[in-house]
Order: C-alpha cells, then sequence, then structure tokens
C-alpha cells in the first residue's frame, strides 16, 4: 500500500481531488483537477448540499451547549461517508473513473476552532477541530488521502488558518498587478499578493463575517424559509441605518493586527440574533436590517484592504458564495474606487470551486513533502508540511 | 520531510516509540523499543501519570451529559502536548537522543467508542474517538508519527478493537503452545493464540471489564482517597456474596459471541456507582462489595475462555495493572485448574509496557505497509493498513 504513497511522490502530474465543507456547512464542494505544481485544470465539480437533518446535526456540534461527545464520535464517521459519497457521485456523473484519481485531499468541517488558544499552567494551547473520518474516505474511494491539514500549523505557533493562500499564490500571484484574492463563505477571508512579491510576501487573514450574518438574518426574516438572499436583491430594497452600521464597526477584531482568524465564535448565531432582536426593538424593518448587515460585511471587506495592505489594490478577486450578492459588489466597488473588483469567473476558474481546489493542491505539496504552510497568513513561527497521509 | 517516510519504509531494524493511554485514563505510557519485525527490545518504559486536574477533564469528555466540543477541541491538544512530553522525558532520563528514534506509533486517548454503531438510513454506522493531537506529537518531537489507528478498521466493518492481537502474534505465538495473552486494563481483553497457527487462528477480544469496576469500587469506599486495590488485599479480606455474583454473570455481554468490544459505556462509572448503591442498601460492607466486584472480574476472565476458545490453553499470560492483583490472580488459576497462569514478566517483558510496545510495533507495520488488524479479533471484512501518517 505505502508502495502507493511512494508512487505518488515520484509523480510530478497528478489527478487530485479536493473535498471541503465551509463553517457555514451548507454541504460537500468536492473537485477533480489535474495538476502539476502551477498550473490547474478543473475537470469536474459539484457542491452536495447536506440533507437538512445532518446540518442541523452539524449545527448542534458547533455549540458547547448542545454538542456531545457520543454525537461528535458519530457525526466524525457519517460526515466520512458522505465526503466519501460526494466523490463517488462526482467521479460517476463525470465519468471519471475512481481509479484514475491519484490523490485526496480533504479540508473536513470544522466544528471548533480557538486560534487565540486557553492558557494552561502558563502556556498558550491554541485548538481546532475538524470531523469527516478520512480513514472512511480513503476507503470508500480506494485513494490515498491527506486530510487534517490545520493542527500542524497550530503546532508550530499558528493559527491554523487561513490556509488557502499557499493555493491562490500558486494559481494568481502576478508579475506586475496586486491582487487581492477575497473569498466570502460562511466567514470572509482575504490574500494579498503583491504584484512579483514572494510567499513571504502574503498577507492573509479572515476579515470578518462573509455571509454569516447576511443568512442568519435572511433566515430569522423568512423564519427559516430562505437560506440566503439570491443576488442581494432583498438587501438591494432596504434602507442603511447609519447609526448601527457605526455601532457594529466598533467591533474590536476589525482592529486587531492580521494573521487573524475567526469563525462562528464571534459572527455566528448568538451573535445575528441578539442583533437581530435589538434592530426589531428599536422598530427597524427587517428588510433594512438585511441592508445594514450587508454594508456592514462590505465594509469589513473593503476597511481590512485600507486598513491592513501594504499597497494599492490593482484586481480584487471575489469566490465563495458572496461573490454572487450584487449588493455586496456594489459595495466594495464604491468602497474600493481605485480597484478592479472582479469575480474568479472571469479568471477562468469557477468561483464556488475554489476552496475545494485549494485543499486538493495543499494534498499535492503534502504528499510531495513541500511546506505548505504560509506563516504571514496563519502566525506561525516556520513552513511545515501540513496533514496527515492516510494510505 | 516525506523523503523521510520514504528511508523509513526502507529499512528493516528501526526505533520505534509507543504512546498509549487506557480507558482508566490513569497516565501516558510510552515506550521505546527497537524492533525487526519479531524481536522486542525494550530500551525505556515509564509510564507518565496524568495530573489530577487532567484527568477529571478527562473523564468530563466520556460522559454525553458533560462533555462539551469546546473542551473536546482543547483536551485534544492539550494531550498532545503530554503525550509529546511523555516521550521527551523518558528519552532524556534514558539519555536516548530524540534523533535516534525513527517513528512513533501513538494510541491516543479514547473518549468515545461505539463498536456496534448506530444506524441511520438502514446503514450501520460505527464509530471511535481518540485524542492527543499527533501532529503536536510530530512536532515537538521531530518524528514521523502514526496515530489513530482504529478508524480504517471500523472502515472495513470491524469494532476498531482489539489492534493489540498483531503485536501479540508477533511476539508470543508458539508452536507447541497454545497461549492467551490476558490484558487487565480498565477494560480486559485477551488474544488467543494457537499452537503451531497463523494469524488467521487468532481470536481476540474484550471478556468484559478490567480493573475499572475494582477502581470504582476502592474510590466510591475510600471516598476517593484510594485508587486502586494494591496486590489485592483489601478484596482478599472480603467475602464474595454468591447472590450478586450470580446476578452480574446474567449481564448479556458475556454470552455474546466474538469478535466483540466493550469500554466505560458498559462497565463505567454509572454502572458501578448504581450497583454500589444497590449492595449498600442490602447492608453489605464495602469489603464484601470489594471482594465480590473481584471475583465477577476474574469470572469473566475465566468464563469468556471456558466458552469462547477452542481449544486447552496451556498458559496465561497477564499484563496489564490486573497483573499485580493477586486475589484476582488466585480467583484466575482456581477457575482455569489445567492452566498454567503466569505474568508477561515470566516472558521477559514488562507487562506494563506491553500496551505501549503493541502500538510501536503497529506503527512498524504501517510504516512498511504491513496490513495490521486482525479480521478475526475485529470483525473487519478485510486486512487494512491502519492509521494516519504525519511526516
Amino acid at each position: 500500500m505505502n508502495q502507493k504513497v511512494k508512487q505518488l511522490m515520484a509523480r510530478k502530474k497528478l489527478r487530485v481531488a479536493g473535498l471541503m465543507s465551509g463553517t457555514s456547512a451548507d454541504g460537500i464542494d468536492a473537485a477533480i483537477i489535474e495538476f502539476d505544481g502551477r498550473a490547474v485544470n478543473l475537470l469536474a465539480f459539484e457542491m452536495v448540499p447536506y440533507p437538512r437533518k445532518i446540518q442541523n446535526n452539524i449545527f448542534e456540534l458547533f455549540s458547547p451547549e448542545t454538542s456531545r461527545v457520543d454525537q461528535i464520535c458519530h457525526m466524525n464517521f457519517l460526515l466520512g461517508e458522505l465526503f466519501a459519497q460526494a466523490l463517488v457521485g462526482l467521479a460517476e456523473k463525470n465519468k471519471i473513473p475512481l481509479s484514475s484519481i491519484d490523490l485526496i485531499g480533504s479540508h473536513g468541517q470544522t466544528i471548533f476552532h480557538r486560534p487565540l488558544g486557553r492558557t494552561v499552567n502558563g502556556r498558550k494551547i491554541r485548538s481546532t477541530l475538524q470531523i469527516g473520518e478520512p480513514s472512511i474516505i480513503a476507503e470508500r474511494t480506494g485513494i490515498t488521502t491527506v486530510a487534517d491539514f490545520r493542527p500542524r500549523d497550530i503546532a508550530v505557533g499558528g493559527e491554523g488558518a487561513p490556509l488557502v493562500p499557499f493555493a491562490d499564490y500558486l494559481l494568481f500571484s502576478h508579475k506586475t498587478k496586486s491582487r487581492v484574492l477575497q473569498n466570502i463563505g460562511g466567514i470572509a477571508n482575504l490574500t494579498w499578493l503583491e504584484a512579483g512579491g514572494t510567499p513571504e510576501d502574503i498577507l492573509a487573514f479572515d476579515t470578518g463575517p462573509g455571509n454569516m450574518i447576511i443568512d442568519r438574518t435572511i433566515s430569522l426574516m423568512t423564519h427559516g424559509r430562505q437560506k440566503y438572499d439570491e443576488g442581494g436583491k432583498l438587501a438591494s430594497r432596504g434602507q442603511i441605518n447609519e447609526k448601527w452600521l457605526k455601532q457594529l464597526m466598533k467591533n474590536p477584531y476589525f482592529r486587531r493586527k492580521p494573521p487573524k482568524s475567526t469563525g462562528r465564535e464571534r459572527f455566528g448565531v448568538q451573535f445575528t440574533d441578539e442583533l437581530y432582536r435589538q434592530f426589531i426593538k428599536e422598530g427597524i424593518s427587517p428588510q433594512d436590517i438585511l441592508a445594514t448587515m450587508t454594508a456592514f460585511t462590505a465594509w469589513t471587506i473593503a476597511e481590512a484592504c485600507r486598513r491592513f495592505l501594504p499597497a494599492k489594490i490593482d484586481e480584487m478577486i471575489l469566490c465563495g458564495g458572496g461573490a454572487w450578492n450584487e449588493t455586496l459588489i456594489g459595495h466594495l466597488r464604491l468602497q474600493l474606487p481605485q480597484t478592479k473588483v472582479a469575480t474568479m469567473n472571469d479568471f477562468g476558474i469557477n468561483p464556488d470551486a475554489k476552496e475545494a481546489i485549494s485543499f486538493a493542491i495543499l494534498a499535492y505539496a503534502t504528499i510531495k513533502g513541500v511546506a505548505n504552510n504560509v506563516p504571514s497568513a496563519t502566525g506561525a513561527k516556520k513552513r511545515v508540511v501540513l496533514g496527515k497521509i492516510i494510505p
């Protein structure tokens, strides 16, 4: 079996699958690419939504109050099965034989992330927890799998996130143009690629909420009937409440210097529910709340660029679900007038597939023994090879 | 880095460390061995007790009611640090340079184990959960680490336990003597090695409680001041309550055919506390309760031998904490008159070190690409290479 690992190490061009589920826990992104260390050829992509019941079960794991060890144990294996099924299904639909896929990179589903750590006997213990058992994925597919990328970065003093900058650099760095890769998932994160820069020049961090607050607001507005604001249409009809917008901007996260990462712990259901109650109490209409939350989310991104990036941004390349929110993009264009704001589609890469592609690329590096964290992004003290290899 | 993995694969004789913490969560067993595929040379061994507070924290994780995702996430990394420290400390004390150790096999700390699974959409999902983040161990020691052995066996339909039979066979199988390796940890498990048998002849399963019930009883008797019955002295002073002993023997686990495994879910604190209350209510003295529990534990082992092993046992080789309980051993000798009951010490292997040695041996097999589960022991449908490799 490990003969196979040896052979993988020796080959340059590999067919690699990437599996990923983000903080929103919408479903599993599965991508199959061909990669030779620089150029990506996307062969197939699909987002397989979690069944509603599973999604609810995952949400229960996020919260210390409702989480239980028996459920975490069970869901780890159940999600492993679902991750494997997502890939098997994708390969079948696209007539790609599983046996032609050399390697899988699986991020799993984050259920907890404590990048700042907790102090024990004067020592800071950072931690993160992803589930979606990779032994199941490797066994069901018969493909060597690399998973659990975040812990090794934490082991060298990093926050374990963000990890995609490594892939961003390989795919998008440009000799004469400074670029920002802006992913807007549940949480939004950017990667700064300076014109002609090296990996050492990369800056990458979570700018703050992505779709997390917007999606929850919609869900509250529609009593769960709607999960997201399609195209940003609903937000476009509301009025921004400037008083509250200013209030929201005071959150200390936006002043904290990168590297930094955040998650559901800060901008999750609790945060939005509390705000929503206060807004309603003040007589603000749901549509105006949504408009304000959308403007706020856009501001967090623009503000991060203004405050922390060292030079003019020539191009901002959007990906993630938020790249379809026209109202959000409109705000970004207004707030960053010198920057060309485009979506990743314009660069020939399906933006929805970008995260999954990134974990395929990370797995490729791991199997090659190439260090694949970006210390300037995670705060790690050194470069390391991330992940666990399941032969 | 993975160059290193390649080199490991090529060498026959390796210096390997094994790290393990059992269901009792007493502490971390750390062993360093030299191994060439058959003969073990134990270079160093130590059991590093968990600090009391940590032990209490671990116990909180065992129970669905008191477990929380934030604690599980945190403790995974904290135990990773403690596992690493245990090995670093052992190496230092014995003047073995860390750089001379080629490989680590870490079992981690089981916090939940559901070998029979839970049915989801008509499909059985088995699961198990070990913590003690191996990325931390690999980083702190600079040694390639193999960990998380159980999930891959579960992926092929096994119960993920027991895993030590693979090591037992390599170390103890004999041409003319049938042997039982009997480990008495928190849970007790045996490995049947038929005289002149092959790996296919191995039977291995959890016989039932090991020290789990005895230790908890002592703790209740002494209000937490004593953790175990040293040498079985206290039990030797009590009277066995035959009525209750017969009652206890009715537990259906003892009739269930192997392969089977069990844990704290069945014979844990809840089980003992409930029994203890009932005994006390009936006016039975604490010493008599302990005597009965000790006789019961011995019976579960002897009964498993009588009921499930296919031939006469020439030798029973004891290891684990229970191998020091003279009262328990006395019961075993009485109940198995045709069998020579000895401790592993008599065979030149420190019985306390046996479990840690086993995980060093399992890691050796994984890195060599040798299938290292025993399907007749776990119920798995096929032989697989267990574990995740952290380069």
